[in-house]
């Protein structure tokens, strides 16, 4: 039934049996969540050798002999930055292995551009006169509140299917003031969207007015595909180093989503330019961060294959997740006329799109229902979704039974918000 | 032998012994470090069942039933800051539990300051026309390194018995540029000073020019006497609460040199109105510390008195390389009139001064020897010693046999430096 070319009899029909279903939910008592990216104790439990990967003072050797107990190796283990490099493809050389939070890296890295400006920097970024980052929305809210604790204006660019929409961010790179661009490039929060070749190599390649642009690449679902089938992502590393643009990149990940959200290691890579700035700074915040939780993490995936191993069967607990919930938007908002979703084949999250006006309608439905969304807004830059559209659904920490009923909720208030305002045209 | 009232002759008598002594060092081909204040491997033994404290997802839940292994309670666990509680005294609502560096604690505190300010702040610290903040000295340089490299004028103020010379302090702090001050009040780096009371209650009760003023209260050895005979330091909050100042304390400490110096943790203690800043400001940072690192601490010193057991069995050890390390400088320094050194009840240096202008040379005659000193300097502002006297001794990372010998070519250098400069007179 498409809402769109239904009579208005039909519409109120509609709406009458989809309040009493809702009116149904709300005497269920329901206590659901939808709104966060986290892992479920099922994925956690993937990781269970950690408890035992470094046992001993005897076994807590670092490969070059280091005592993993004490103070020192700033740039975190040879071994620990070459287990990145496998996977990132970017040389271990270039990589600084940290502690738990890639966040936090991203927070350090754009103070320090702040406080000591980076390399190309006319002058620490906390004297210039006005400071524009770019902030791709649908995004991810933490990204967007970094830059607007520290003064930022945050201005949005539209996502597309390929990414940003780069003619876009072309155009507002040639303003001084924009310093910079928040990217999840792969799987994205919240679309799912990776961002094409083309995307890509025009980040790579542009040029900027600000001689110091940077470029937040942080790659957090690198590995993070449901099954066999995976985006590919091209590296931006060596596309801006073919550009003559290597010091634009700040490339982050770590672990959360690997073993444990709270107790992972991060990662922070960059040019060598770039990096010496980052190890002066280093060096003056830190001894060293926890080499201990870097050993565990090497020995966990010290076989061939165990990664890749890991990251399936992860998959495999998140992949069924995203079935459970998009089979429901299917079946209920298919061919209604009033809803969009993508369904990526990895990450975290969905992005629902519903009518203009209707998404902070939808999460009060939900919420009174007892289903908690993301909170309406958070996608956009300072909390404000411009056309009031757009949800972002997060099926994995939830139970597969408790999933299925959010959906269901989820899909009637939406059917329902969508007809109120259709009735009232 | 006092070398003051030594003849010419003697002198050159005592030197010519000396230089023997010191040749025949050279020629053993010696490599020694009394450089470095890291605990040595016998002291993070006593630490073997941190590797099993949490042994497992089961045994991965906090109190509340938190997992441990997500992500979440930014403030730190419940329990771990009890721990800090229990033997800072400070209430544990006014604690943040964190990550394994105590250091990137104050980085991150003082960063805040630059760039959003803190309680009473005119205006975010780097938008002032010109900063200072004051350094005891000697002191601990990574605390100097810090506000150095942020751009802030180092001002030295000279550490007496009690402390820093509070005279000079409170004269000052007269000035709004200062913001703040180092303070490592107890078995201070390097002189093992701790604070007296009186120096504690002029720091809390100061009038400050700065209306956002704040100490850096750096607890660093808090627990880290030798024996059962401790220093006792006054409560700084309680002292700062009752002036009126309450805002003025940032607390830190860590268990660095308590369990594992790479794998601690550590805390941030202020009031209030401080904390509020602090939590904003780091949710916008990070979603969470290790908390797994946190668990396998609370469990380590669950048993009451343990903390004071482990303390104690550390004291043993490092007390013994104190006796060492002292008795040689007793045997072969004392009545010579030429050098003073501390004999600390606890903590992890002693600090050696000698006649002024001498302290690079015995740098490099050790060097030469092949016994790694601090580097000179390293205790002032800026690395520079304005009386070129001062030498910061660390003997807890060198073996006992290599410790003995380390000391005996260190007071045949101090000799000769010492008469190298009674000569030229």
């Amino acid at each position: 039934m498409n809402y769109l070319v239904m009579s208005s009899e039909e519409r109120k029909r509609e709406y009458e049996a989809l309040a009493a279903r809702y009116r149904a939910f709300c005497g269920e008592g329901l206590s659901l969540d939808l709104s966060r990216g986290k892992p479920s104790a099922e994925q956690l439990d993937l990781c269970e050798d950690m408890f035992s990967a470094v046992a001993s003072s005897a076994d807590a050797r670092a490969e070059n002999g280091f005592d993993c107990r004490n103070y020192g190796e700033l740039c975190g283990l040879a071994e620990a930055r070459r287990f990145f490099s496998g996977y990132t493809g970017i040389p271990a050389e270039n990589i600084i292995v940290c502690g738990n939070s890639s966040l936090t890296l991203m927070y350090d890295a754009i103070t320090r551009c702040m406080l000591l400006g980076t390399v190309g920097s006319p002058r620490p970024w906390c004297r210039e006169e006005k400071l524009k980052f770019l902030c791709p929305a649908p995004g991810y809210d933490r990204h967007f509140a970094i830059t607007e604790s520290l003064g930022f204006e945050l201005v949005p660019v539209e996502m597309t299917a390929d990414g940003p929409d780069m003619d876009a961010v072309e155009a507002l790179v040639r303003d001084p003031a924009v310093k910079g661009i928040w990217c999840v490039p792969k799987y994205s929060n919240p679309t799912g969207v990776t961002y094409s070749e083309e995307t890509v190599r025009r980040l790579a390649a542009m040029e900027t007015a600000a001689p110091d642009f940077r470029i937040f690449w942080d790659n957090a679902y690198i590995v993070h595909a449901f099954g066999e089938e995976d985006d590919v992502l091209a590296d931006i590393f060596a596309l801006a180093r073919e550009a003559g643009h290597e010091d634009r990149i700040f490339y982050f990940t770590s672990t959360s989503k690997i073993t444990f959200p709270g107790g992972g290691i991060s990662m922070i890579a960059a040019s060598e330019a770039n990096l010496a700035g980052i190890r002066a700074a280093m060096t003056v915040q830190t001894i060293g961060h926890d080499k201990l939780n870097q050993l565990r993490h090497v020995r966990l995936f010290r076989e061939e294959g165990s990664l890749k191993r890991r990251m399936l069967a992860h998959g495999a607990v998140i992949g069924r997740k995203f079935r459970i919930l998009l089979s429901v938007l299917e079946r209920d908002l298919a061919g209604t006329g009033i809803a969009e979703w993508t369904s990526p084949r990895g990450g975290y999250f969905s992005s629902l799109n519903v009518p203009d006006g209707c998404a902070a309608r939808v999460y009060l439905l939900c919420k009174e229902a007892g289903v908690v969304l993301t909170k309406v807004g958070a996608t956009y830059p300072y909390g404000k979704d411009p056309r009031d559209r757009n949800l972002r659904l997060a099926p994995s920490f939830a139970r597969d039974e408790d999933l299925e009923k959010a959906a269901e909720v989820l899909t009637v208030a939406v059917r329902m918000a969508a007809l109120e305002k259709l009735l009232a045209e």
